[in-house]
Parts: C-alpha cells; sequence; structure tokens
C-alpha cells in the first residue's frame, strides 16, 4: 500500500490505497498553522492508519503541498498560500514511520497522477495541470517528462503578473493570474458584491468575505446572481492565463483541477471563449476538467510513489 | 557543406557553412513580399552558392524562419511579421536542389543552435532562446529537448497578453509582449518621444518613425537622450516577459539573440532590474546574452541541418 498526504491551507488528507490507487481508508483534519506543530500531529495519524493494516506492507508516502519543493534539499522552500517557509517534512516523517517519503509540488503531483490513471488519448505528449484552489499551480508534463526546472521551481504560472501594479499577492509580487483566478479570488468577487458600504464598518462586509468556495458554487447553482457572477468572473480570468499556457507551450491537453470543475458545463464555456478573445495561436489544445470524483490531489500523492518505486508508464 | 537561410522581414542571408558551422561565404538580399516571387528569387541564389563550391559536397539546407512550421505538413502557418501564411517552402527547394530542406522557427533554431555551439556549463538541462527583432521569438529546450508543442506551435510566448487591451499586434491578439519589447517597440517609443505634435500632420513624425533600430542603437550610444529612453523602455518591457518566462519556466539559462545584445552593459541590467521586480520566484535563471559576432541567427540554420543528420551531441 501508499500512504498519501495532500496538505492544503485550510485542511490535509491522509490516505491509504493501494498499488492501483484505490483508497482503502482516508481522514482529514485542520491543517495547523505552524509546520512543527502540524509534524506533531501528522505522524501519530501516519502511524495509525498503517497499524489498522497490518496485513497491507506500506511501500512509502507520497506528500503533495500547495508549494515548490527545493530539488537538492527536498525543503519546502515557496508556499505563499500556506504561509511555511523552509520547511523540512521529509526527515521528520521518514524518521518516524521508517518509510521513504516523496514531496512534491501539488500541480506536479496531479499532473503525474493524470499521466498515470487519467482517461487521455494513448502517449499524449504535452499535458498540463492546472489546480485552481487557494492558489493555482501547474504541472508541466512537457515532452512525455515532468518539468521541474532550476532548483525545482518550474511551474509558478500562478504567480505570473497578468495585471500590471494589480492587486497584492501572498507571494510579494503584484497583479498574479490567483489573484484574479483562484478560489480566493471568486471569493473577494463575491464578498465585494455583497457588502453594502455604508455598513461595512461595523462588519457586514467581512462576513461575506468569508464565504467558502463551496458554498459559492452551491450559491451558485441555485441561482444567486451575485455568487454566479462572482464565479463567471474567475471563469474569465481562468481562460486568460490558460491562453497563456497554450500561446506559450502549446501543450495537446490542459487538465483543469479543482471545485470549480463542478460547474464545468457551465464555466467551461467561460473559460474556452476567455481562452479565444485572449490568444491567437494555431496550437489545438484541448481543455478538460478532472472528475472531482476520483480526487485527483490524493490520487497524485499516490502517483509520486508509483512513479519513483515502479518507473512511469508512459512517462520517460 | 551546409546552406543556412535566415529569412527575416526586411532582409534574407544565405550562407554556405563546413561542417563546423564557419561560413565560407554569405550574401543577403531583400526579403520579397510576396512569397512566390521570393522562392524564384532565392533558388537561383541557392545554385550559385553550391556551384562556387564545387569541391564540397553540400549535406542539405536549413531555413530559419520568424514563424511557426506546422509539423506535420512543413508549410509556414504563422509569421505575422512576415505577412506570410500557410506557404509551402520545402517542397520547391527541395526540388530545385535534390537537396533536403529543414525548416524551423528562428528562435527554435537559436535554442538548437546554443546547445551545440554556445558556451553553456557542460549539460545545461533547460536553456530558452529569446530572438529579439521585429517581433520576439521563444525556442525552449527543456529537459535537454526542443519543445515542439501541438502541431509544433511550442514558443509564442511573444504573443502573449503582457497588456490588457493592449496595442494591436500584427498577429490579431492585443498587448501582446513583442508590441512592447522587439526592435519595432523601440523605433515606436522613439518615434512617439521625438515627432513634434504640431508638425505631425505634414510627416515629421513618420520620418521619425521609420528609424531603424541598428541606427536608435548607435544613436543612444552616442548619448541622444530620446534614444537611450526608447532602448530603456524596450529593456524594461524586456524584463517583464524575461520574469515571465523564468516564473513559470524556472530555466537555467535564458540567451537574449538580436541586436540588442550590443548594448548589453547598459540593457543587461535594466533588465535584471525589471525582471527582479516583476517576479518573485527561487529560480536561480541567468540571463545571457548571445555573441553578435556569431551571427546567432545564421548559425541556428546550420545547427537544424546538423541536428537532422549527425544527432544532437546533448540534446535526446
Amino acid at each position: 500500500g501508499i500512504i498519501g498526504i495532500n496538505i492544503r491551507p485550510a485542511q490535509t488528507t491522509l490516505a491509504f490505497a493501494d498499488l492501483d490507487a484505490r483508497f482503502l481508508a482516508q481522514e482529514s483534519f485542520a491543517t495547523t498553522q505552524d509546520p512543527k506543530h502540524f509534524v506533531v500531529e501528522l505522524i501519530p495519524r501516519i502511524q495509525n492508519l498503517i497499524r489498522a493494516r497490518p496485513e497491507i506492507t506500506c511501500e512509502g508516502i507520497g506528500v503533495s503541498l500547495p508549494g515548490r519543493v527545493d530539488l537538492g534539499t527536498k525543503r519546502l522552500v515557496f508556499a505563499p498560500n500556506l504561509g511555511w517557509s523552509d520547511v523540512d517534512l521529509k526527515t521528520p516523517i521518514e524518521k518516524a514511520t521508517g518509510l521513504p517519503v516523496e514531496l512534491e509540488n501539488a500541480a506536479n503531483s496531479c499532473a503525474l497522477a493524470e499521466i498515470w490513471f487519467g482517461r487521455h488519448a494513448e502517449g499524449v505528449r504535452n499535458l498540463l495541470a492546472v489546480t485552481v484552489s487557494e492558489g493555482i499551480g501547474c504541472g508541466l508534463i512537457l515532452n512525455h517528462q515532468l518539468l521541474q526546472g532550476s532548483t525545482g521551481m518550474a511551474g509558478e504560472f500562478g504567480h505570473v503578473a497578468l495585471v500590471e501594479n494589480g492587486l497584492e499577492c501572498r507571494c510579494g509580487n503584484r497583479g498574479c493570474w490567483e489573484v484574479y483566478a483562484s478560489n480566493s479570488a471568486a471569493a473577494r468577487y463575491y464578498a465585494e458584491s455583497t457588502s453594502r458600504p455604508r455598513k461595512s464598518r461595523n462588519g457586514s462586509g467581512r462576513a461575506a468575505r468569508n464565504v467558502q468556495f463551496e458554498d459559492l458554487l452551491s450559491l451558485s447553482e441555485q441561482g444567486d446572481a451575485k455568487a454566479r457572477e462572482a464565479v463567471n468572473r474567475m471563469a474569465q480570468q481562468l481562460g486568460r492565463g490558460i491562453a497563456l499556457l497554450i500561446t506559450g507551450l502549446a501543450p495537446d491537453v490542459i487538465v483543469v483541477i479543482g471545485e470549480i470543475t463542478r460547474a464545468w458545463p457551465r464555466v467551461g464555456p467561460i473559460i474556452a471563449e476567455s481562452v479565444k478573445r485572449n490568444s491567437f495561436t494555431r496550437a489545438e489544445t484541448r481543455i478538460v476538467p478532472s472528475d472531482p470524483s476520483s480526487q485527483p490531489r490524493l490520487r497524485g500523492t499516490i502517483a509520486l510513489v508509483l512513479q519513483k518505486h515502479f518507473g512511469a508508464p508512459s512517462v520517460a
């Protein structure tokens, strides 16, 4: 079996999967702000998961993170949405469990999962995974290989400035794609449209600002005009960045991963229209949503261990 | 020997090189607007070059273009700065000469030339070539391989919209990087600053608009403040796009190719400063100018034939 750990800013999910990436058990807990406390909370949960299935040998642990892992040191070095920097998760987990730990950016592991488990045409050569959550990540499979880049930093298109002198991003830059097209962006659009200026000092705006993206999606599905408008704006901005990726990299397929895929019948056409308006290219790129029921982020953690220990099926 | 043909909007250069990519003969002529007339002019020039050196066997012809060549049909499909579309150059040249013709985007062939002939650290894995001329092209060597992408369209970062609702580009899009950072952009900046509004109707603005980029560089070197300011603005905008490339792809090295490299001692720091201001990444990317005396665009055409016929030295 394989232990997969998917760390997100609000919540961390652990799962125990068999080698076919079927989840045999899984649990979640609130991600602790302090990384040291987080590790202290995480380790006994891993140990319990392993102990609960004594008949299954555990091969390794895959961890996916909303950030970048230095190729050399294997430390988490860049994770603005998590608020962590320069954290070593690998050593303490390996010490406590005796198992090899593979750490990878969430978008990279999703891209690997798409190659391992995704239903794509045989031999798809260039595939980008775009994870849309609190931020935006990109995993780049180019010429059948994961692009890691200098010290492991490739794929940070979420932090490309799409708006000159735009809103400040948690990365320190301004106008980043993810500031306009992430789940957080949609929540902000909604808060802006629902907060009544006169009352904003006594906190009504603040309450709206804290709307969860999943609630926003539900409101939108129920026909709430302001929720719908917020999701539409997010989809348009998603299209702008996807246009950039298609213009520059001309992949065969872009897979979008995240809660937004639940609303695909409605947002898919908005994204497609925005891509068309914002790019002029002869590349023939398909834009497809991942299947949310397959838990792509969690499955990505399993792919990390599979590809390390068993070799990739089509990644050279 | 190898025949290399470097097509640019204003001028086409032909060269005869030995297998070490030393140029034995070379000549230039004005690029004919109509592609059919162009081919009619080009073919006898190729034949003369070959006939002049009867002692050298010609192995093939490399052609580099400011546009994209469809991987399947080998036709030129996207060349806004040339004004050509859907042109077959390969068949008529092969028919007339009996030699195999390799066609490739100029930036792609420059990237290959950098890998073949460039003075980079052994085994550089990720190298981007940014050609700055009438437009901007990007050749992407990622994981030691040239990225071609779906139907050969990868690398059109010059046509990524850096300015929302910006100036119209010859590609049909608005606000493209090359509209703000190419040689043509610098010429426009200069024209804008030198045209006197009162006299603009009788054409003084128009004269300034036609300044050649090489003249602009010379004026700038001679201390002309407006020329200097135009080149500075171009360098700042070059930095914005390079910041995007570093953020997204985190290459080991970016090689800048074009007339601008002549002014590198002055523009290099401006580009570096702009990259720093516009990106927040831990990637460690070196930004270096190609050596203009090595005629990188022309050498790129030789690399095209070498890599096809002799296999790449480090490109897998």
